[in-house]
């Protein structure tokens, strides 16, 4: 029987690119806001343990949620920061604190966090913030829940299809498909508490960066 | 006229260390929530600019503040991730963002992280995503604010004098004045968007792990 994966937030384009990859090999259950085989509000931890009342048990649990406000440091206020970090960082956390007795033991959790919490780019303050928080959060709810499950996050650069006809400027880009790879090598593979940069898990060259990766992850 | 330094929290077992070792060739100021030049309370904004208004104009600020929930992935509640937040990170937020006007053209503000944000432990996942929220806001600050101001953040290990008695286990430790070297090496260095690790500041070998720091760093 294929593992089975909860994507949250799998109806949007880094989502949608998750669960079309994992498909192959799993079963894919698609939470999101609405137009999904379950309805959630990530932002509420009632309408979280509400969803996975209704998985019951699943395998791994990708997490694609999430935004936060852009803007620089001199322009943001301080509801901005706040606002980012409840919509992206404590989002996630839930979704990992209120998952543990769901996700099987031997299972996995991968967030998402973004390229800009390592390499910042002017005018994106909060999202930098936002994103090291979760790699940090990640690094440590790895070291915790060891004997348990893994937990890993993904950092992906500007996704082209996020927004079509958008000047990445200095950014760099991959495609969706490219950067699902990375969610897919996290799910797959054995290591944990790994930030994955999708630049690193290309196609032409499997894993060479990514340590513990098993075989299915190679393709 | 020696450089004026304003060190948030310098009544504190790192903040005092870090005033004592910068009033060499600084004149300091010292905030804090009681027994200080001014009194503060960080976590209102109203508060910060009060003290602001105080001081005029600085050349430079410390900060040496904040705290966060101790425990594990698995115990902390949502709330302890929200209250670790506002007090560790927005707080020093606030205070880079309330004082870019007070803070003279080509001076500096350093921060306090952590080493868990990094290199975590068991049972400290709200410490880890708070430091490493810190780390990545600093990054982007400092791209942001590069024409106008430094901003770097000290990541100190265990300081033996904060729990006197205590095994800090597998903890790296350091003294608080060895710590507060670091804090100096930021205040009088030329770098900026750096997380300093204050065990790569040592007596013995000056700068080493520091890169662009001026002479006055170097003692």
């Amino acid at each position: 029987m294929n593992p089975i994966v909860l994507v949250v937030g799998g109806t949007g384009t880094i989502g949608s690119a998750v669960a079309e990859r994992l498909r192959e090999d799993h079963t894919v259950i698609v939470a999101a806001r609405r137009n999904a085989d379950i309805v959630v509000n990530v932002t509420s931890t009632h309408s979280i343990r509400e969803m996975y009342a209704q998985v019951g048990s699943v395998d791994a649990v990708v997490s694609t949620v999430g935004s936060a406000v852009v803007g620089g440091t001199g322009e943001l206020t301080e509801d901005d920061y706040l606002q980012s970090f409840s919509n992206k960082v404590l989002a996630q956390i839930s979704l990992v604190r209120l998952g543990l007795g769901v996700i099987a033991p031997g299972g996995s959790v991968t967030l998402t966090g973004g390229v800009l919490g390592t390499e910042p780019h002017p005018g994106y303050a909060a999202i930098s913030m936002v994103n090291a928080a979760l790699d940090g959060f990640c690094r440590a709810a790895a070291v915790d829940l060891r004997s348990r499950i893994r937990v890993n996050i993904v950092s992906p650069v500007f996704v082209a299809e996020s927004f079509p006809g958008f000047d990445p400027g200095g950014f760099p880009v991959q495609s969706a498909a490219d950067t699902a790879r990375a969610y897919a090598s996290a799910v797959t593979g054995s290591f944990t508490g790994r930030v994955v940069d999708p630049r690193n898990v290309g196609a032409q060259r499997p894993d060479t960066d990514i340590t513990g990766g098993n075989a299915r992850s190679k393709r």
